[in-house]
């Protein structure tokens, strides 16, 4: 591939490293990013740079925040007796949407993973423990994924949190509201019956 | 969406831009640049202004090029009284990638389409009727794609070329080598049939 201009082929490369971006896929971005003109390519760069300079972790609960404590930490409206463990900040955004929750959050960035050399350390759990050894803490809920590695990540939590004084709890498994019972695989269909509850 | 930090935001904002990027996907890219590290993210940003800013036509051939004339029109082992004329950048580098062809190109830039509102005067065309009118020329091939709005422009550029004493020519309809004709659709075997050939 030597038919481009260098600073083209260029493009292209750093377009292909992003995930999911195929090298067809890659060309496509690289000639529509040539298509814009000189100001809408200037802040499409300028944005990267931003976003990696201004955005950082929230001293409390880690999730991503313009700089200082983030706005959910920050907010007195929010039970701070509460915290919601969840791997990702999109998990987060995930169940801020539901507008169920009122208590604060706390970001791991990831799930302990033996496969992919990710463990305890990697994460953000002593940011977790330090939180609750602080103390007003009276409950932990654990909203990692229903698969392995989230299940093994919050037994992993609630045996570090056994020696404190709060309750660790884990989400509701069972079918899928608007899901089809017929669809429901095994592990699901177990779960739904073991959790099943009066009407 | 004002979970985020509003630079996340903006450059979510600037993935979902891009074609065939949903909200989701721009969401994963601008996740993948926050975890690059700082001169990564840089080199990024760097590459789509360096892009933009050295990448202009071929003063000759309309491809695109670092400045100057194109490597093709440069070189002279090319024969510069063929003309392949396609309508994008990535047509002439399938065709090179064939190693069967050794003349010149000359990018449209696009096709007339009606729907899109693109005419002839938004494409490269007068610049091809110049350099056939400069003479040394003896054929144009037309390498646009074999759909309506391809087969349209070979026909208006067929029709503009009759001035001059160039002979104009169209690629080859048929059966795609390695292809089944069980799965050939109708017009392709209509024009194959059209155009066999001895053996």
């Amino acid at each position: 591939m030597e038919y481009f201009p260098a600073a083209l082929e260029a493009l292209v490369e750093q377009f292909a490293r992003l995930p999911g971006i195929g090298s067809k896929s890659a060309q496509r971005l690289a000639f529509h990013v040539l298509s814009l003109d000189d100001d809408e390519a200037r802040r499409f760069a300028d944005a990267i740079v931003t976003a990696k300079k201004t955005v950082t972790l929230c001293p409390e609960c880690r999730n991503l925040t313009d700089g200082g404590v983030c706005p959910i930490c920050a907010s007195p409206k929010r039970d701070e007796s509460v915290i919601c463990v969840v791997a990702d900040p999109r998990d987060m955004v995930a169940i801020e949407r539901a507008r169920e929750f009122n208590g604060r959050y706390h970001v791991l960035h990831g799930v302990i993973s033996p496969m992919n050399h990710v463990g305890p350390d990697d994460l953000e759990i002593k940011s977790l423990l330090a939180r609750v050894a602080r103390g007003g803490v009276s409950e932990v809920i654990m909203a990692t994924n229903p698969d392995t590695e989230g299940e093994a990540t919050a037994m992993y939590l609630a045996r570090m949190l056994r020696p404190f004084d709060v309750r660790v709890t884990r989400l509701a498994y069972g079918i899928p509201v608007g899901g089809h019972l017929e669809f429901a695989d095994d592990a699901t269909l177990m779960r739904a019956l073991e959790g099943r509850r009066e009407i």
